[in-house]
């Protein structure tokens, strides 16, 4: 019968429905940690060796997760990415159908232009760019500049639904102004222009300013004795949203910017879908299954899917950014999360 | 058989069809414009004999439309009102169905209590509060202070779907801090808080600053040659909206601002729905149906349901808040607009 | 003081504020029943006197509330009336903004004619018809007949967002098939034409067979011990949706029906808004408000804004088709419903 | 620097780029086509030697596509397999969060019993069954029998997002009426229960009873020279919708049921997303990609993501079932759609 069931291109249910259908997710992702030094030192040496133009595309040099056979995904949906120009170096243009992102942990001087408008990337700023945007990089500044680029081609891949178009090889001529037009039309809170058209897929604002995030989470801080506020005291989260609709601001990622007080833990919590996080300022022990460790500036990790973390921030507190693929999860009706325990304030007295 | 119409509590359509099936909107509202000085000249007055508590709930006269028999209607369904507080008087907490906002042309000093949540008010704020929601008016302050306040009593008392609750007598002991819980929740560019549950009905966000109205209308306007931010040349508008959602700040009015360089005239229009016009800054000459003014800072003037209408920006240019029903024309999927000529530019050339 | 408001077209809130904004709805519209037998015998005689043409437009009688001044309302929002054509007889093709349907609770052939559909109306069926779609009606029998038709004529009136466009004088040239082209495209159970483009303004659906809601009632009715499914233990409700999105069947108008069994009292409820109700079969003794009536085979009754109603069935229970303005207060977040008694059982023994 | 690559677990993209962001969608999913005939026969051999029972939970046997390494997945995110019972056999009761449904192209005497109400099955019969829902099949007759199930099983896998838990080993005790509670509540075109909570997750309809596809399809057929109604001349396509919403019948599956006419072509498309076809009745010859075969009753065949493909009726016409994942495209923002020639009737003269 086995026999006949492999001529026939067949596959009996009942010999593998524990893989297939596990009574809960089995990840093949790894918990891993990669440290933001090691990164920028690969980096340079890429800058120093390998071009950028057409064909290479980008100089971008990919998370693999140690569970994924080497391929470049950080878990089984996201990408994630250290981009790298030398002084003067542009990265031509293209569009694709992958969502992408860029944050950037440090450094200046490069724009990113998006259907010809320009946009300057500094610290703390976060560049959504849903799929399918005529998009470039220019380094304008006599300075290298390293950030971090978030895709969902993992997720593509594993639906089949990739498109990809090279557009020109010289960077557009464009203006380079402080703010972009993006900004100057869609980056008002509460206000949207009455008549504007997009000029653009997805979320007409270009690019979230670290000094609104900073602010925010601020704001948010001294409101954390509210429990309809924030979840856990000493620990803020702001999201960001696409000013048109309110909601998530890619369609295949949730990203938000986390602030933690010092000493204070988050709650263990596991959530159907995987993120990345990066740290921005401060250190933190992170705990993410059975793996642990110290986090400080620039260093990214992983969580798998339904596996359990949590966050203890030092005594510097810390700022995280993280993404992840909810949005995929909710629109699929596949979202779950799971509060394992209370979150636990290593300060002394355990007040929560 | 007309007497047995009338005794059986009949009426023919045939006889009736042209007032109650007309070829197109006929509104009872006429066009009228009042006058700011006006306004606060009686509102004063109003402050001087009037006491403002329980019972009367507040110190508020309102446009009546000259079409509308002596009702205390704008149009057909908007209410607009001048509200007016003497130094350290308070208006008493209450909380109703009807949506309302206040406007504040000039003055500084009061706070609007939302839910325990003071909130500042200063020239060029506007404050939505969606209905149902509790709150009271207090001037801290040692001087007089007036503002608008829009209503949709007529369309809810059309509707018969009005309720009215007061509450606490006495103004809550609430703190006047210069940023309102609302403001430091809500009140950032595209950031949401991740976790925090509405604290009030309606959009979370309280008040909408000037200072960003004014900017996003200066940046709008910075590419008005550009048809697809700015329907006409030379006029930009704003429109406040939900955070939450990305759509009209109110289930049942639409708000929004715009500005106008000097001598820029808009196209004439009609639109199903009525529309109460502000001027907050400059001057302009309007022209509504058969009627025309010249409007200046304070004024104000309706817009009745389809009829047409159109605004010549004097030499310094204007800028006009405006609120109306179309959110309700929208949700019925009754709204209609005819463009019934190109707007026209008085300054030399006529370049559109 | 008062005389600079009469002046300037002013009016204090204070002194009207319990009118404007009273503790609940009160509601001008009067509970009041029409007797079929009444509006059957006026109406034959308007068609014995008064032609059906251009101009006068449909043979039409509408209720007019007692308490809205002799004006053709039913309630606030909505108009009923008996429509009624001899033999042979055509009314002409017209469209309006307004939203309408027909009930027909006697009687057959007569064809209401949507876009070119000719759709037959027989007892029970209900043909909603969103604004905007040019139709007329045609008797191709040698018989008379009479039906109710719905539609939000006060509703537009207030809103003022009424339009009209005259059509052919003359009915157009169509088939008459057994089976209307909408029903055999859209009328399938969990069934939709994959690339169908609608051909009417609305719900593609012209006509709701009363085959089915009678099947529906009694299919329901079969689990009314079960909570979940009915509200009201002998007492099935099934609404009227649009297939497309599954909402109600139009976009001011809620339209349900339904079936008691013998001697079943329903709840007494307010809502806000108003609805009219015909009898189909059966009869009930009604309570609304402070009034009670015995309502037979076609009476019509209207219920007002949060005036408190309940129905009790008579010993042969009662089938009653209702049709309201829910959907507006629900787009415009107005809805409030309160239950102000259970339902008692006329049976003995009260088991509810 | 390669070396550097490997050892921080980082891969470059410009050497990727090509295989990760190709110019458009390239399946690894081969087009493939299964005999009915070997299916069953294989599935019969398994019901002689196979118990079914907790632990292997379905004898069910799947497509397991020949480029996807012999995993048990038809497409890149769908699972399809034929499930078999013996007379008096039953399938124990277990949940999971995967979207089922069962499609029966012959044969009757099974009941799928989905939270307590037992749907039977029959031929020409749909069973949508959203994740979560409680579920058993029992064979109450004294027959074999065999359907297709249809599961998002690999997309779940990909997205890590799989939970499964077990139930009651023996059958509920249920009764088995001819219609189900479903069916009763919500299966009557254009009504739903005013008050009906949902029973189960997802579409509260469980059953898609042949009779009114067979008649939607004819009905549909009828109106085939009219663009509007059918994409192509002699080709109907009806989809299986949730009454609730309008929508898709399952949140990661469209389902439709194509009839063509004797000897009619579809045109030539590519989607993004992958369907599985299988035969109804009737035979066609059918081109996918680089393969043509010709199918006959019960066979079934993939579409991979992008590949071009046509269907050229027999002589007798042909119905085909098709599911796909075509709303995980829509909800992610991924779908496209190519028509890549017009579709030409293999009847003389080609009229199209």
């Amino acid at each position: 019968m086995y026999a006949a069931f492999d001529r026939e291109h067949l596959v009996p249910l009942w010999t593998e429905v524990g893989d297939l259908m596990p009574s809960e997710p089995r990840s093949r992702v790894l918990p891993h940690r990669w440290r933001w030094a090691d990164l920028l030192a690969v980096a340079r040496t890429a800058g120093s060796l390998v071009p950028v133009g057409r064909g290479g595309e980008r100089r971008a040099i990919a998370l693999a997760n140690p569970g994924l056979d080497g391929r470049p995904f950080a878990t089984a949906t996201l990408w994630a990415a250290i981009q790298y120009l030398n002084p003067g170096e542009n990265a031509p243009q293209h569009r694709h159908s992958q969502n992408a992102f860029r944050f950037v942990v440090e450094g200046e001087g490069v724009w990113t232009v998006v259907g010809g408008d320009a946009v300057s990337m500094t610290a703390g700023d976060f560049l959504p760019q849903a799929g399918w945007n005529w998009h470039s990089h220019i380094n304008t500044s006599s300075g290298e500049m390293a950030w971090i680029d978030g895709l969902d081609i993992p997720l593509q891949l594993a639906l089949e639904a990739t498109f990809f178009e090279p557009g020109l090889e010289e960077p557009e001529a464009v203006d380079t102004p402080e703010r972009s037009r993006s900004e100057r039309l869609w980056g008002h809170p509460g206000l949207r222009p009455a008549e504007a058209l997009p000029s653009s897929h997805g979320p007409p604002l270009l690019v979230y300013r670290w000094e609104h995030t900073d602010r925010a989470l601020d704001d948010q801080l001294a409101f954390d004795d509210d429990r309809s506020v924030t979840a856990e005291r000493g620990h803020a989260v702001v999201r960001y949203v696409d000013p048109v609709t309110g909601g998530d601001v890619l369609p295949t990622m949730r990203v938000e910017f986390h602030r933690f007080r010092p000493d204070i833990s988050s709650a263990t919590r596991r959530d159907v879908g995987s993120s990345v996080f990066q740290v921005f300022s401060g250190a933190a022990t992170v705990e993410v299954g059975d793996q642990s460790w110290v986090v400080d500036r620039g260093d990214l990790f992983v969580v798998p899917s339904w596996r359990p973390w949590c966050v203890t921030a030092s005594d510097r507190g810390v700022d995280l950014f993280e993404f992840g693929d909810a949005p995929v999860m909710e629109r699929l009706g596949l979202a779950r999360t799971r509060i394992e325990g209370p979150a636990t304030s290593s300060a002394a007295g355990g007040e929560r």
